[in-house]
């Protein structure tokens, strides 16, 4: 009796610890909703930037600001997808990423590995490369997008 | 004749060049609030996570990771500001940064000054000197927002 009321006191325990990992960061479900806007917007802005670059064997500096900003903002905003309800209300999220944790989760990691990739290959400069890692980034934005997004 | 066209084409360079780094990256006064507003988001949010956190001694990873987040993002909003006509539509920015872009930028310098340090003070670990950073940044925040926001 002590060793099941000791296990679920762990479990309880475990899911309020990893519940607060994953949402204590929202007190409400809108400002979750705003917050990954927020950083989708920025995302979109500086992954732009990048493509308006690349053109331009000058502006490796430019390139290389915005690849360091998006593979710094990659893996901000899945946390605030996680939290119950987000996907009602002023979002285009679509209800599979809350039913399909994993599969978003997979989908999500692969544009962070991707953005990770873009940041270090444009420190180092080499434009062809570059070109081909914003192209590797923009497939996992638009595989994501894809599946986990409506509208 | 020649020497006056010269310098009449050296001058229309330099303000093209200028204002190019000012403006180029927003197609629209919109796209500039849109992308302004964005980082105050993520500004709010991470600074009120560092004061979340204060009280916990344990959080010091927390406290390190917003406080990084928040130096890096804190020098990205004022470019947006500087778009002309971005006073109007769906703002709070007053119209006093656009007359008064010398105090603006000032203003907002001394922000992401203390912002910075704080992303170094909280780097190191010690949290009372956090606690003293992060007020002397909450004041820089004040102190722009009195001037510089309307509403």
């Amino acid at each position: 009796m002590m060793r099941k009321g000791f296990f679920y006191a762990v479990c309880c325990v475990l899911v309020v610890a990893v519940a607060g990992v994953a949402y204590a960061q929202f007190a409400k479900p809108g400002k979750a909703i705003a917050y990954r806007k927020a950083v989708m917007v920025l995302l979109g802005h500086h992954f732009g930037q990048i493509g308006a670059s690349l053109g331009s064997a000058t502006d490796r500096n430019t390139v290389a600001k915005n690849a360091g900003l998006v593979a710094t903002l990659a893996p901000l905003a899945w946390e605030a997808c996680m939290v119950p309800g987000t996907d009602k209300g002023d979002t285009t999220m679509a209800s599979k990423v809350l039913k399909d944790r994993h599969g978003f989760t997979t989908a999500a990691g692969a544009f962070e590995t991707a953005a990770a990739k873009l940041g270090t290959v444009a420190s180092e400069g080499d434009m062809g490369a570059i070109k081909a890692q914003f192209g590797a980034v923009a497939k996992t934005c638009k595989a994501c997008h894809g599946e986990y997004r409506s509208r």
